[in-house]
């Protein structure tokens, strides 16, 4: 099996960052070379232009953010994430193009053909193997976040703004089944971790 | 008439700083209103952008550049070009898109095809009115730089680079003259002012 892509992806709050680890374990279990990296992937490049976008005092329009986000993606692919494939090595991005879909497109309003257009220039046909959606209803993701920490500009936005967001999350998953685990992470940490591992079992043919 | 969006390109050292005096003082003599503006078009986004591309530390890839210029543009079009050109007010601008199809594109192997469906993503029907392409053989622009300052990132390429560069401006040029004014800048500053400004009678009618 060559070297895998998978994304974890769902709107703030679902519970990416903690679940990280649970994926971790599962490929030092297995003793598979793995790398963990998240956008804006660590590159210099896209260091800068994560701190330019989530600078309040910016104010980039609505398609400038679009294609900066596209602008650090494809450095990240380029130094981070097809470096360690072709390498052999499988790759884990907390978020990656499912998000600019789900925010810049369903949330603030960019045609999702537009997004579409970035993301065959940027990638190419690169594309994630698997995308474990991480699902919750917005009032738990609101309140899990609330309770937890300082909210940066994304997380300001309104709650009609994250229902189009998990909305768009949702209906691609339904569209490609084949490339989406979509996991109820509204449970016990505990049911969610097992749901992670069998999709990743299922998605290896453990 | 409408307002009108002129832009002035060509090769580093060609001289379109020095000859925006020229344009500027055609239009004070007509009482036109008019907007001078440079890319990345002073916005903040804009300038924050142009100082990760001029730091030779940074090393964005190719085609991550190329996003990021057309991301500054995208700003400079929304906050700036956009706005005037509908109040009314015509715009020159040092530089504009041609300078990416010559220098992501001649030089430095950018597919013209993809730098045309950014530009389309960003400036939907927007394209310029008039072109004024200042030209000088490669060594001249090369003498006249490196008599009077540091160069740049962008300015320490080679002369191949710069030979594709030119060739990108007047193969655009060629193919589009009735958007294109194509100055000889190899001549004495009297010269190329005259020629600059029968290019603006002409275009405007007078
Ligand atoms: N299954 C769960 N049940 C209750 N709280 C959870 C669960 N999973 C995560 N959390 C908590 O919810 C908050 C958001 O989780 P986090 O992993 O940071 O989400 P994300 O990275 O998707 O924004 C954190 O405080 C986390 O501890
Ligand atoms: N017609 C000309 N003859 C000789 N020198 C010129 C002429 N036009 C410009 N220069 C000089 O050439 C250098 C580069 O011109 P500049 O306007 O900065 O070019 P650009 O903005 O296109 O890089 C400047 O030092 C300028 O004074
Ligand atoms: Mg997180
Ligand atoms: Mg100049």
């Amino acid at each position: 099996m060559q070297a895998q892509f998978i994304t974890l992806d769902g709107i703030d709050g679902a519970g990416k960052s903690t679940n990280l680890t649970v994926i971790r374990n599962w490929f030092e279990t297995r003793n598979l070379p793995v790398l963990f990296t998240r956008e804006p992937g660590g590159t210099p490049v896209g260091e800068a232009l994560r701190e330019i976008l989530l600078n309040p005092a910016t104010q980039a329009g609505l398609r400038t953010e679009t294609l900066m986000m596209f602008a650090a993606r494809c450095q990240h692919i380029e130094s981070v994430i097809a470096p360690a494939l072709s390498g052999g090595v499988n790759v884990v991005s907390d978020r990656f193009t499912d998000a600019t879909f789900a925010y810049q497109g369903g949330g603030r309003g960019v045609p999702l053909a537009d997004i579409a257009a970035l993301e065959n220039w940027v990638q190419g046909g690169l594309r994630p193997d698997l995308t474990i959606l991480l699902d919750v209803p917005l009032e738990v993701s609101m309140e899990r976040i609330s309770r937890n920490r300082e909210k940066d500009r994304f997380e300001q936005e309104e709650a009609a703004f994250f229902t189009r967001v998990r909305d768009v999350y949702l209906s691609r998953a339904a569209a490609a089944p084949e490339r989406y685990a979509v996991i109820d992470s509204n449970r016990e940490r505990e049911a969610v971790r097992q749901s992670i591992e069998s999709a990743l079992n299922q998605h290896f043919g453990f």
